[in-house]
């Protein structure tokens, strides 16, 4: 049966079904994945320790269906999920997805998401083993669990961050938000190289599941999380969770200045955008060199942007010269008007 | 602080916060819970097995809001989550929820949610150990993840039954349906104790837990699953994973009767109505005496009614003597008219 023969009349089982036939897991891990009323999962051996993260994503709130295709939602749905392990230090192992849709749904849309939904967790050895279809009145939602372990011996947390400590960032901040202000300003498809840059990271965010890894099992870092609502929210979250302050500056933010070109202020987004799914993690000075001697090249590169500090609050230095000032958290909080 | 200054200028962290406070897990296993990119769990010691199950619940489609109270959305959320652990004979753990609603939700909504699900968490002993608050456009939607572990030696799937196995059910079906029926009709309070019953069906059914782990320890039971979109829809399912046909006699279907005062069927409702929540289950005829005989007389009381077959395909009796029909599927499905 072609997909389309098999969703022609659509029905949840034979969507459950479809999925079933499609990427059931190969993992000797899943004694029972997609079909039952629940996954029945092995214990790894040796490992003692579970890493379970949920997150969803709302129609009209994280996206919009003229801005993403069903493909790139499929994506960015387990991304942001596998970003919260990677913040964790913690390797993916499986997912579950609990989607609902309209029933208007075209069921190609449904294809096109779990295929690349399941693109994703395949690149990261991750198994889809179960979830929900429901119908809505509307809005699409997505929430994702994803379970994985600790790549080292044990998780990194918020928490345990130290007065002193350098604070590092992966890749580049600010550039997922200047992809928005693309999708705002009605520009859909890139025009050049840094807007689709822009685009693809806004849409197709890619979750730092080695880099997380790496800096899990190599002892050097006490704190970690990752970048989803914007630094202006989420340091002064590592800062209380470690009883620090922190103070940055301007000048060491690895901001996206090819923004400037749609009108963007590089530094604000790197600041204030939300969504960059980059890792901001804590090490001690004196692990600082050997961090930055053994850090694989091949992953997203690593800029020092501050240190946690002992006056509590989170202040930033516009330039290598000026004096500090409390940074506002100016990022996205789904609450606050 | 009281709960009222707490959530005054509501935002993401506050209410993650108070969550933290109030509902931190005590657990041994639970190394991290609430407030950090994902939870940590300690593997159970000398456990093998896990079982992961996710369901959502949306607005619009599974409830109203001004049909069930919020404390009771919660619980009821938690309950498919928790019943379907019970349908694999598995015992509950953990759980996290993803709850998308829209800004203007009162912050004592979001309180007293959080208060029926962990309360009911609370009675089955599953710990709250995080998830993902977001706001939508317009409707509310929640989908739970709940984590356990089979309380036997291995979990019970839908599959596995044998021709000539024996069909129980706990419980009485067509409740819950009887009680939507009520609400339908407008009556959103009880006027006498069946229909007190029937409400509290329909609005916080009670997971099996005790008789799914019960089950899954005695090692009698070849298949089981729950019945959340009635015996027409979920019997065929149990039917398609084994590979057997079945038949029932109407005559021992547990239905509910009294909903004959509110112009119910109860017969339709017991094969037609979801959301029971009831356990479905088979037994070899060898083994049927010693269930009946050890079946614990303070869970929820069983129901012999029918047995596997070789013929393809559900059948039943409308009465003892009349001859057997096909079943027709009429129970719920999201995604057919």
């Amino acid at each position: 049966m072609k997909p389309a023969d098999r969703h022609r009349r659509l029905s949840e089982d034979g969507i459950v079904r479809a999925l079933k036939e499609r990427y059931a897991s190969r993992s000797r891990l899943v004694e029972t994945g997609i079909g039952d009323d629940a996954a029945v999962l092995r214990a790894l051996p040796g490992r003692k320790r579970w890493i379970v993260t949920t997150d969803m994503l709302l129609e009209g709130v994280d996206f919009r269906q003229n801005w993403i295709t069903a493909a790139e939602l499929g994506h960015k749905a387990l991304a942001v999920n596998l970003s919260d392990l990677a913040a964790m230090g913690a390797i993916p192992l499986f997912y579950t997805v609990a989607l609902a849709m309209p029933r208007t749904v075209d069921p190609a849309w449904i294809d096109r998401f779990f295929r690349g939904l399941t693109s994703l967790g395949r690149k990261w050895k991750a198994d889809l083993i179960g979830g929900d279809l429901s119908s809505s009145r509307s809005d699409i939602s997505i929430a994702i669990t994803a379970i994985g372990t600790p790549a080292g011996k044990r998780a990194v947390l918020r928490s345990g961050g130290e007065i002193g400590d350098l604070l590092y960032v992966t890749g580049t901040l600010g550039r997922s938000a200047s992809g928005l202000k693309l999708l705002r300003s009605g520009i859909l498809q890139g025009r050049n190289r840094a807007e689709r840059l822009a685009l693809q990271a806004h849409r197709t965010p890619e979750p730092r599941c080695d880099a997380g890894a790496w800096l899990g099992r190599s002892g050097l870092v006490r704190c970690m999380m990752d970048l989803s609502d914007g630094l202006s929210v989420d340091l002064p979250r590592m800062c209380d969770a470690s009883g620090a302050g922190a103070e940055i500056c301007a000048a060491d933010l690895p901001c996206y200045p090819e923004s400037q070109a749609w009108r963007c202020d590089p530094l604000d987004l790197a600041l204030n955008g939300g969504e960059d799914y980059e890792l901001l993690f804590a090490v001690p000075p004196s692990r600082a060199s050997l961090l930055e001697k053994h850090y694989p090249s091949n992953l997203p590169p690593l800029a020092k942007i501050g240190s946690l500090t002992a006056a509590i609050g989170v202040r930033w230095r516009p330039s290598r010269g000026a004096a500090a000032k409390p940074l506002e958290a100016m990022g996205y909080d789904h609450f606050s008007s």
